[in-house]
């Protein structure tokens, strides 16, 4: 478990159990930042966005997605900034390649599942064990810097990848300058960071950044750091040098400091569609009329039923019940079956092995009778 | 299906497949607002945010959620405004009660399957067509405004519930500036309206407001809505009187205008928690160690087995595969014990059957020979 904890945006529930009476001491109310930190939705921390918000903060904001699972923060965060690149390139005309998840089919969008599903690029990851990464790989160890870099690469540019270390800061504030300053360069940052770095409760952590404020008089930097676990940390802002300090340690598994990534959107030719797809109406409609269908049925009242039904048009259980009926059938009806055939072949043998003893019987009795007073009759 | 296209957040397929010309000629950009609408991710619409957003306003976009079906307009939205809710009341040190999501335990955080999910209030619903409002019925049916109102109101107070009507805009406009003006109350905003009125494609639909603007010298008014199909439509700043109106249409459902919700906290006893649970360690490091057994299992390699494994520590999946030695087996393991007892059945009844019949055609035939010879002897 002590690799584990150390690992990107693990859970850190073993140190969580051991403290119980501060888990109550927390519990009348959601966590809150560290002491350097400060909460976006306060007074001050509005106020820093109103006097340093571009339109990419917003852009980034309007996609901010919440981790699926509790080791999801690298996927989460990549969909966060996948999403808002590429409604920046469409607001200037530019198309990218956005994948179509079955559940929103016709209208293209990034989740958390069709970043890591049925893409061949994220199939050919380098992981640190030599797996193959996919979402149970990512739900199990969660992602390294490297891992991460590399499958955010499937999906867009990434312009930088940068382990942090002592005396580096000037590339984190080069990278923020960039991304979030007066002239946007349409590029966004993320990082991966240790929480305890930043007086939070965990380990390891991925999430975007979408504001920096730098204060005219004091100096004092500040970058928003939209935290992607939101059910338990609000946006904050946090000193730059805090937040880089807490990127520039130890991540066990890769053996390499964690840092932060600079994203941009890879433009695609004029053919590649955003937003809605030009696929076939026709099976769109089938699609929906199957989805309906599915909908209505009884395995649709569970919550994951219901979610295998918007799955490609309900083809999950529709095709379950199907094969019900034909190939795997349920254990009731095998048995029902197994059971007339067994009864039937069992029957068969016993009543001609029942024949044939009861044959040779009569022939050894007739037998008998023959030698005893030579009575030749037919054996009926 | 007509009547179906008029729900509240239902899919506008139908009529999206018999245009594919215009799909075709927007398949290459995202869908754009109405020609009065101002996208929040553009220079006027961050504009229009920094001249008028409080600190409400970022509340709400902390926790703006995408529908997770594309009829679950009204439960994303409900999502939105009662984490926000939350977040606010304990910004204030005030309590509410936060169910917990198997997913993110031990925190808690509002989603689309708590709100509705093992809530005896949903249970009771009244809804059009007297079936039981759960996750089922509202990806077959959406949900009208009355009903969302009753559901909402088994997690805080639905402080007004309007059907909007034409001179009704006054109320509307008093209810923004309560929730969104320069003293927010803590209410926040929300609405059920017809997409064809603000010039958008689709139907019934609800979404979250995050900001009212008055514009000074001109007197314009706009709302910023934070659209739930974030796969479709961006934030926008819309008219205030144009949106008014798109409320102002009837749902054939129910037989009433559209309309919208003000809703606040309900504020609980302290010994409501919010933001992380007080349950006993010992649970929930059982849960934990039966969450990784069951992620490393085969079946957590597909999305829906994968999620199944963080219900509730892998319960889901971990008692089919114990069911699955027990009780419910099989097909092939029924089949062939069904086939087993078949054959020993049968058998012992066809050999049964085989020795009475073979022993009364000896009986027949002694009895023959008696009647042909007199010759008395006992039958094998």
């Amino acid at each position: 478990m002590s690799v584990r904890s150390r690992r990107a945006c693990q859970m850190f529930f073993p140190l969580l159990f051991l403290c119980s009476s501060f888990c109550v001491s927390v519990s009348s109310l959601p966590l809150s930042p560290s002491s350097s930190g400060i909460a976006l939705n306060s007074t001050l921390g509005h106020t820093l966005l109103i006097s340093s918000s571009v339109v990419t903060t917003t852009t980034v904001m309007n996609h901010f997605d919440t981790q699926v699972t509790q080791s999801f923060c690298s996927v989460a965060t990549s969909a966060t900034i996948l999403n808002a690149l590429a409604a920046n390139a469409a607001s200037q005309g530019r198309a990218v390649a956005v994948p179509v998840d079955p559940v929103y089919s016709p209208y293209r969008y990034y989740t958390q599942r069709n970043i890591l599903e049925d893409i061949p690029c994220v199939a050919t990851v380098k992981t640190h064990n030599g797996a193959e990464l996919d979402a149970q790989f990512i739900a199990l160890h969660g992602a390294t810097l490297d891992e991460w870099s590399q499958y955010l690469k499937c999906h867009a540019d990434v312009v930088q990848k940068h382990h942090a270390r002592s005396g580096g800061v000037g590339e984190f504030r080069a990278a923020l300058e960039r991304a979030y300053g007066a002239q946007p360069s349409g590029e966004l940052v993320a990082v991966n960071f240790d929480r305890k770095g930043v007086e939070e409760f965990g380990g390891g952590h991925m999430s975007p950044l979408a504001a920096y404020h730098k204060d005219a008089e004091s100096g004092d930097e500040h970058v928003l750091l939209l935290d992607v676990s939101r059910y338990k940390y609000p946006p904050v802002w946090l000193p730059v040098e805090e937040l880089y300090d807490a990127m520039a340690t130890l991540d066990s598994t890769s053996g390499l400091n964690r840092g932060f990534v600079v994203v941009s959107a890879r433009a695609e030719g004029s053919d590649v569609a955003v937003g809605i797809t030009t696929e076939a109406s026709t099976t769109k409609a089938t699609e929906l009329k199957a989805q309906y269908a599915c909908l209505e049925k009884k395995e649709a009242a569970r919550w994951d039923g219901m979610l295998a039904c918007l799955d490609g048009g309900g083809t999950a259980i529709m095709s379950s019940s199907q094969t019900s009926r034909s190939a795997a059938m349920s254990p009731t009806s095998a048995g029902v079956l197994g059971g007339f055939f067994g009864f039937v072949v069992g029957g068969a043998l016993a009543y001609t092995y029942a024949s044939l003893v009861g044959r040779r019987r009569v022939s050894r009795a007739f037998a008998a009778l023959q030698y005893a007073g030579d009575v030749d009759v037919d054996i009926p």
